[in-house]
Formats: C-alpha cells, sequence, structure tokens
C-alpha cells in the first residue's frame, strides 16, 4: 500500500492568508496513511503475544475514519461528489461498527464503577472493572460466533465484597447483559473486518493516501468559508440549547421523565448529542486549518462525551431493570443507579456550560 | 389565664448599650402569652366547622414550644435552675409529639410530589397531594387509636394517571405507609393533649406569662456574652462541616452509601442536622436581644430544613423498598426516588454553602 505520505505535510498557507484545497489535500492524505497505519497495527497485534494492543489500534482505525468522514461532510463541494457520497456511507458504516465494543465495553466499567461508589466501597483504582475485554483481532476461535451459544455467563467481576445483594446482583446482571452484547459486537467487528465491503473501503482509502479526488477549482479555492459554517451549525446548535437551565445547579431536570411510561431514550438528551457531533466536526475542521489545539474545545467535548456516555448507561440500567423476574433488590439498585446517571447527565451539561462560557469570553 | 402580656414588651437596652435579663423575661412571657393564645385556639378549632385552621394553631404551639425551650438552653444562667430543668424535657417531648403527625404529611407530600416531577407529569399546584390531612382535635372518633387495626387502606392520591405502574404503585406504598405513620401520631398527639402530663406543662406556660423565674443577679447581667456563645458554637460546627465539597456542584458525595448494606440513617447527614439546631438556638438567641429578622440567617435555615427533610423522605423511600413481596417495577421506581432525594440533600449543602459564604462576605 501507499506509504509515500507517511509525513503529514501540514496547512498550507495560500500568498494572501488564505487556506485552500492542497491543505485539504494534504489533511486527507495524511489520515488516510494513519488509517493504512493502524490497519497494518491491529493485523499484527491480532492474537500474538507481546504484540501492540490490538485496541489501540482500533481506536486509531476509528479516529481516522472520523476525520476523514468529517472532512467529506465539511468540505464537500471542493471534492469529487460521487467519489465522496458513495465513500460517506461506508465511513459510517466502519465508524459505527468498530465503536461497538468498545462503547459496551466502556458502559460497563462506568456502571459497574458507579455501584461500587454507590455502595460506599472504597476500591483501588485497578481491579474492579468489567471482565476482561475480548482483544479484537484475537484469534475469532476463542470467541462465540454470531448466532451461535453465547456459552456460560462470563464471571461476575471481582471485588463484590461490600457490596450489598442488590447492588452485587445489579452489577451481576448488568455485566451478563452488556459482556454479551460486547461479545456480539466483537464478533460483529471481526466479521465486518474480514468482509470484502470492507477491503473496499480500505482500498478506497489507499489510493486516498496517495491520490485526493479534489474538483479542479479547489487549488485556488479558500477552505475558510466552508470551515466557518462548520462552526455556525455548531454556534446555532448551542445557541438551542437550555443553557441558562443547564448553568444553575441542580435544577434536577434531567430526572424528569425519569419514571416516565415512555421507555425510548430521553428525548432532551437528543440536541446536546446534536452538539456533541456538530462540534466534533468544527474541531477537526479547525485541524484541517490549523495544527494548533484549542484545549476548551477539547474540554467542551469531553463534557459532551460524559453526557452521551451517562446517558447511555442510565437507559442500560433502565433497560436491565425491565429483566423479567428479577428480585426486587435488584430492581432498586438498578433504580438508585438509573437516576445517579442522569444525574451525571446534569453534571455534565452543567461542566459544558460552564466551558462554554468561559470560551465566549474569552474570544 | 394570664393576659396582661399580651404585647410583647420588645427587647430592653440597659443604660450602656447592654440587654439584661429584664429583656429575657419580656421574650419569655409573650412567648408564653403566644403559647396560651395558641393553645385556646386549638381547643375552640377542635372539630368545628368555619373555625381557624387546627392545623395553624399546632403550628403555632410548636414555635412558642420552640422559642421557650431555646431560651431556656441558652440563657441557662440566669433563670432557676430546678424550675428550667424540670421544664426543658417536657417541652422537648412536646415539640416531638406534636411535630410527628406534620413531619409525616408534608415527608408524603414532597415523596409524592418527586415521583409526579420524575413521571414527567405536568401537575396542578392544587390536587396533588396525599389524602386530606386529619385535623388535630377533629373528633378522634374518626380516628383509629394507637394499637387498633389502622382499617382499610386510605385511598391513593388523586391524579395518578401520567404515572407508569412503578411509580404509581411506589406512590400508594408510600401513602399507605406514611398516612398510618401520620394517623398514629395523630392520635398520640390528641392523647398527648389529653394528658395530665400536659396539663402541668400548660400550668407552668401559664405561670411564665405572669412571673418569670429569673435568678436574682439577672438584672444587671448583659445577654450579649450567652448570645455570642450559642453563635460561636454553630460557627465551629460550621467549620466542621465538608463546605468545600459543598461547594462544588455535582460532587455526588450524598448518594454515597445510596447503597451500603448499612440501613441506618446516613452519617454523613448528622453534622448538617446538628448545624440546624445550633442555627436555630442561635437565632432564637438573636431575638432576646433585638427583634431585627436577619434574612440570610432564615435563609440558612430554610436550606437545612429543606437538608432536613429530604434526607428524611430518603430514608423513607428506601425503608418502603424494604417491604416485602413488592413488584420489582416498584422497588424500581423507589430506588430513583431515593436517590432523587439524596440529590436534594446535595442541592441543599450547596445552597446552604452558598447563603453562609454571602453571610460572611457581608459581616
Amino acid at each position: 500500500m501507499a506509504q509515500q505520505h507517511l509525513e503529514p505535510t501540514g496547512p498550507l498557507t495560500g500568498p494572501v492568508g488564505t487556506v485552500t484545497g492542497d491543505a485539504l489535500a494534504g489533511y486527507l492524505r495524511s489520515q488516510a496513511t494513519e488509517f493504512l497505519r493502524a490497519l497494518r497495527q491491529h493485523r499484527e497485534s491480532g492474537g500474538a503475544a507481546g504484540a501492540e494492543d490490538p485496541a489501540d489500534a482500533a481506536r486509531a482505525l476509528r479516529r481516522s475514519v472520523r476525520r476523514i468522514s468529517a472532512s467529506l461532510h465539511t468540505f464537500r463541494p471542493l471534492l469529487d461528489t460521487d467519489w465522496s457520497e458513495s465513500l460517506r456511507p461506508e465511513l459510517a458504516w466502519l465508524s459505527g461498527t468498530l465503536g461497538m465494543e468498545h462503547a459496551y465495553e466502556s458502559r460497563l466499567e462506568r456502571l459497574l464503577l458507579a455501584l461500587h461508589r454507590l455502595s460506599g466501597a472504597v476500591f483501588p483504582a485497578q481491579g474492579v472493572g468489567p471482565t476482561p475485554r475480548p482483544a479484537q483481532g484475537a484469534a475469532p476461535t476463542t470467541r462465540p460466533t454470531p448466532g451461535a451459544d453465547p456459552g456460560p455467563a462470563p464471571a461476575p467481576a471481582p471485588d463484590r465484597g461490600n457490596l450489598t445483594v442488590g447492588a452485587a446482583k445489579a452489577g451481576a446482571l448488568l455485566d451478563r447483559q452488556l459482556t454479551l452484547a460486547r461479545t456480539r459486537a466483537h464478533s460483529t467487528a471481526l466479521q465486518a473486518l474480514g468482509s470484502s465491503r470492507f477491503h473496499a473501503v480500505a482500498d478506497t482509502i489507499a489510493l486516498l493516501a496517495s491520490e485526493v479526488p479534489l474538483v479542479k477549482t479547489a487549488a485556488g479555492t479558500d477552505l475558510h468559508p466552508l470551515a466557518a459554517a462548520a462552526q455556525e451549525r455548531l454556534e446555532d446548535a448551542v445557541t438551542a440549547l437550555p443553557l441558562v437551565t443547564a448553568g444553575h445547579p441542580y435544577n434536577a431536570e434531567a430526572l424528569i421523565h425519569g419514571l416516565s411510561p415512555d421507555p425510548s431514550p430521553h428525548p432532551q438528551d437528543a440536541p446536546w448529542h446534536q452538539v456533541r457531533l456538530l462540534l466534533r466536526l468544527h474541531r477537526y475542521a479547525r485541524e484541517v486549518l490549523s495544527p494548533a489545539v484549542d484545549v476548551r474545545l477539547l474540554t467542551a467535548g469531553q463534557c459532551l462525551d460524559r453526557h452521551r456516555d451517562a446517558s447511555e448507561a442510565a437507559a442500560a440500567a433502565a433497560s436491565a431493570a425491565r429483566t423479567p423476574r428479577i428480585a426486587p433488590a435488584t430492581a432498586y439498585a438498578l433504580g438508585v443507579l438509573h437516576a445517579d446517571q442522569r444525574h451525571e447527565v446534569e453534571a455534565a451539561r452543567f461542566a459544558f456550560q460552564q466551558c462554554w462560557l468561559k470560551e465566549a469570553v474569552s474570544t
């Protein structure tokens, strides 16, 4: 595969301070190169003892896929339409498929840590957590294949000594459900990485590492207006958020509907999730223009990641509580856990509001 | 009964700006008069349609009892020892006995309102709440006597239309348990008001309305050092509170031990409850010295009242969840409710910290 662009070229500034399509081409080539490097690392680490962590390689794969996908979106007018329109859904599929295993793993870890915190247990930083994560890319024979019997439930997480019966049972139930989901996601990701669909995407990205299909006018086009439009979309979405409420600590908004008859995800979370995606697009667009990292933008993004993680963890606790025939003590613990994570949602909104306010003042 | 001191005389200031035992005597006489007035009002309102609310009379009774009791404590060296030492436990008994019914009633109302909020139900300010409170002093034949069969469960609170099955069942369970407790407290209070023990206390307070048993040196003694000592006890206790943590919104401290194996009340709440009592003693001591109301002190006290109420409501939800044979959905709703009230505890600590900080700056 093409290796001639291992060194990112960095943003190219034109004679009048503009950044043109050449910078976009350089950025896309370097991200494509990162993708190919991560893919090689992932294949080499698969199952081999002492190799680099396949989770790191999977993370690097997702990282470059997100950035290529975002650039295709933000700088769409500068790229060959047919090419980008056919690649974008493939990147979305790949990003979604590769991210599920990690999502289930970190969700379980978050919920088990919360259960320990709620039990007043003092626990070490290490040694508490879900069943060890299967190495993505490990020999498939050690993992159940999709559709096959998932096998015996994994051993419950260690260090439950200080938990009440309800908390311990809730932890075991979540461990069972989320480990099963993670195992399935692992199999799905392995299947995806071996599919002809994936190989087609990888070939397209390998070509991108040497040749970016820009439109003819791209070399003379300033990227700033397109990047500014991404920033405007973000700012418009932030303006529509209930930031005044979020800035009042303990406003008790996030737990409204906590016992609502509607079992669907909280509709109040959706605008925040949308801002999270728009903020990422804005951040990646800035990367194309300049290598400088905006720490406050990173922090704001982390607040919204925390918001999303807590929102999904709360939903997982609520969903586990709908398991038939669970004990009342288990259900009670899951109720406490759900409310705890919804308050984490509220706390994340407060943290975002504080962070965003600072940003607005300093710019 | 003595009526000659209906008008409070107000604080008496000595020639060198001091406030002496005479002011204490005036304060105690006016509080005793208030007690007698409330007692008469309570007896007149008992059961008679169109009469004043017996709850108002009961509140006024408790109000004066708390103030007399606090003065006996803070200004102990100025009062006849045998007299005050024998009266104080009687006032504590009376205050505790008269306060229970109201405590159960407001606890149930708080929990049902929270259940509605958590269900995302839009509810009117009126019409939602526990079963109508029995009038204290209403004909005892309409209430079960202690030890007797509590009879059929009261009708569930109205307006449960928007609640999930779990929330509705949790509400009905809490209504049943707390209404039963309130009914028993009502009977106990009625019995207490008819007891010879109560008549002895009322006689003592009737005498206090005309004659305060001061020690001989009281007339020449400045009250300020004793009041200052009460303030110091408060300030020392506040200093020992974890106010730095409380000042960080969403510190997640209050729900630690939310699933602890220990079913006793949260030990972390005790220092806050203690500050609540010391703040009240300080506030009442100030009343003896000056009629000026310190609004910030009132607000701080309300924060600690809210802290106490939420703490006890959370415990009631946890206790209801230990009822045998409840459905998992009921237990889940009670878990959410418990966590919600523990976050109210945390919110109240934050509000107190903010209030106290303001006070420290302005003095």
